[in-house]
């Protein structure tokens, strides 16, 4: 891509330079004792091309991008036959409610949700005997990172303190949604969220979803052709909670948050884009990092749409 | 495009064959006279190829895909001010939901459900003298057919039948939404929806938005560029009510439908495709309309994704 | 009642010496320009004792109070028939709600919500060809007062404001709850909450309730024992709105508020309580009124329960 | 009372011969062994008169009932600061909803939905080392059956099936409503719920709610008199879900039902009447045990109200 190590520099510069606002998440005691200043950006194109920014190999929480991960995995495995679990539509509704789930019987909207990403792990543990050393081994390989491992101590912090998690695998298996015991499932959620990786890590992991399924480099299949293009679907509707709808307005990408303060968005056949700074707007998305994609495509003018 | 014209005759083909599932809209008596079995398809690329199967010379009423204009031409008139009066987020809910509209304070959630669309016809109202005729010159200058005109039976049939927009409309002004009289604003609604086209005359009019927001042909300015893209996104993300996530999934086109059963869909910079048959799904939209569209990118592997 | 005039007494003087807080009624013009520092009480024993304090001969805006007598005219006319349009449930949501609605289809959770009372304004439309005379001379008749009118000022200005009701009747139309023409319905029921009386009337008026069914004094039959008993027990479950657990809990007999003001409260077999003072608490009653009614009884030691 | 015994007698017969409707709660897979056609009634009144019919002298699991008296022990310990922990306003909301927890930010609605009496549990854990056997001494006391234990089968039963209740306990503790374990809060809710009395039990130990808040007999002191009637408001409001408004309007008496299938109804000042049948209408209480009620009121022609 003409000119984008430019266009990525200067508008790292011009964002760096405005106020930092937002706040930290502090409903994980871990994440909240994050130095909140730092900012890093990674772009890789599908042509090898990689260019960063700031504290782009630093390693941050990457928190709910990793349940695109757990999302792929699972369709990878039993195809469309997950979606008779959850479904595929926006919530309009905030990342932890259960309002939605209460009308519409223990069904989760989407799997990107908390209530639906709990459903992917009561999947996964229905798939495998191990299923927390069977995901770690799928995202060391998605991700190339070889010693790649969960962070215990955030699934611990998770774990004492993430009560509303708890209550959703509950209800859903009051309403015959988890198969497998409660805290099995919801141990497997706390590690998948509990996974660290710098801007350049993330970037590189998410490029299968660029490349029509494929690894960057490697070319392994990852996902099928028709897969990636429907989990971007799912970023593109479902990846930014309550904020979906502004993302595709202001953005035009598919793309995933994380409450770490992550962001990876993508442009199929052409790269991938990994932001993160730790404190997040009242949505719960990195503040910078929505600012910086927003200006970063106001100046490409590409976007999916 | 290579093939189009194959694959537009294969699917064609293929779902006419199939069970034509559903049933016609009834909530609005005119529009339940219809013969069921009609089935239309257009698809016009910015090339200038236009290719058609069934009954695509026939006019239907778009109905709600009529929307995507009155929000052209508000957003090309005050731009993003229009955001002060809804958001553009997906709903989550029926298109006629009242319920989020009272928690949300009355702030629709979007300009595609009825409430947004009757907030932009307040816009309209507050904008022209007389709104309906305005209304009615710029979809004559963006469709170029010359002699349109609303169809008064059917606005007619919608204004003693409509009681949900009726309520919606005084709902939204006990919010101090609405700055113009209740009757007028929902005259305009109502004739904003009795508009006729045939699949090729839809095609052709929503050209502006695979085109950079240019009119096909012509090249007459729509709407800029980044405001064509950010359609586009508030049609992926909200276009198909409480099924934009299931569009997006299977289809992976931004598009608008009616309860009418005409769809338009597009892939920016290639091609804008109409569809019509009026039989529904239980969410509210053309079964086979849907269908074709899914089986048609299924074929041509391609979609913004 | 022994002690009962000087009871009536201690309490309107302690009352009257505390803060006057809340706010009065804005949403209905016409309410907002009242005096808010008056205060009248009266009592109304079955023995035909009557003891008033201040304000108590002055005329004020019932308002929602009038939605009792709606109910016993089309009880008294209908029987339990009734229980088709609407329910007698208590609603856990403001007055004016229309999220429960929509969830239950257009049938109002009880007859002293807006909903519910205006369902009761489309079936005494059904019952008379009058039904404004009718209803009207059914209050004259109940509460003695011959010249009894309907106050046009203050049914006006809710028409021109009452945007919330229109969407009331709207909705309930949409839902088939509504026979008659939704202008004809709303004009109704905008008239039956113009009514205005005194403390003293109030008192008389709804003796009936306290009685058995019988007016005091004349003993007419207004309704049937059990009939008063149960609009007793609606009034008690859902008199108060959002509140009628704290009205249950604090004072603990059935009765009735609206926004003019105005409250009734009533023991059975004994003695029926008028109080009015303008300026309302957070949920919409009376500030004044509802802490006078918790003194009084307080004191009485004598409730429901 | 004259006339009494009859009154009950002739009752009990017309129901028993009346088609025994509904269906045994399922959820709790102890309670659905229970054989459904058992049917029991007592009448205690405060002057000592005590009558039966059916199988009074079963035990029977008596469940949500018990509810009342964890909520009458808290009260009588920490008096109306209980009220900063939940509200007592009636739900209009099934008993085990988590919709208005939500939007109420962990503020249950009253202490009789489960999760106001889940949070009674907490303020219990707080108020005694060990709560389990303190509130099983109070309900020893005020039923006055010495060697009432809980029954652990019941209560193992709950621990292993009640999802629900366990999200409900995360749920409120998410919201920073629970100070205590939440495992320790939910075993001494289920512990509640597994007390077993027959109909005689019952109709004594509620007895208190008749007599002022004096035990019958003995006239010890189990609440104040204020006290005692608020808690019969909160039942007369909020007893019966779902369905407070009907019991209130058709029987006219405060009372409490449980999934057991007993229901505990009180007239203050005269008597209690316990009744119990397994089978369940629609909304969770039992079918014959209302129908009783409900012709037993109509016969006595003495209500609350």
């Amino acid at each position: 891509m003409q000119g984008c190590k430019e266009t990525l520099d200067n508008t790292f510069s011009l964002i760096s330079k405005m106020d930092n606002k937002g706040a930290v998440a502090s409903y994980i005691p871990e994440l909240a004792k994050i130095n909140p200043d730092q900012f890093g950006v990674c772009i890789s194109t599908i042509n090898g091309e990689t260019h960063t920014a700031g504290d782009a190999q630093t390693k941050f929480s990457i928190q709910s991008i990793a349940k695109v991960l757990s999302l792929s995995l699972a369709l990878s495995k039993i195809g469309d036959t997950l979606w008779t679990r959850m479904d595929f539509e926006p919530s309009g509704n905030a990342f932890n409610s259960l309002v939605q789930l209460e009308s519409e019987q223990g069904i989760p909207r989407n799997p990107l949700i908390n209530a639906g990403a709990i459903v992917i792990c009561d999947i996964l543990c229905d798939l495998y005997k191990n299923p927390k050393k069977e995901l770690l081994q799928y995202i060391r390989k998605v991700s190339g990172i070889k010693d790649l491992t969960y962070n215990e101590v955030i699934a611990m912090s998770e774990k004492r303190t993430g009560h509303r998690n708890y209550a959703l695998v509950h209800f859903l298996k009051s309403f015959h949604n988890i198969n497998n015991d409660c805290d099995k499932v919801i141990d497997l959620y706390f590690h998948l969220c509990s996974i660290e990786m710098t801007c350049v890590e993330v970037a590189y992991t998410f490029g299968f979803l660029a490349n029509n399924g494929k690894q960057l480099g490697t070319n392994i299949k990852i996902v099928s052709p028709s897969q990636s293009r429907r989990i971007n679907a799912i970023m593109q509707t479902c990846g930014f909670y309550d904020e979906a709808g502004e993302f595709a307005y202001k953005v035009g990408l598919p793309g995933k948050s994380g409450v770490g303060g992550g962001i990876i968005a993508l442009l199929p056949n052409q790269y991938t884009i990994a932001t993160w700074s730790p404190k997040l707007n009242k949505k719960g998305n990195s503040y910078r990092g929505m600012k910086f994609l927003e200006l970063f495509t106001d100046e490409t003018q590409n976007t999916v749409f």
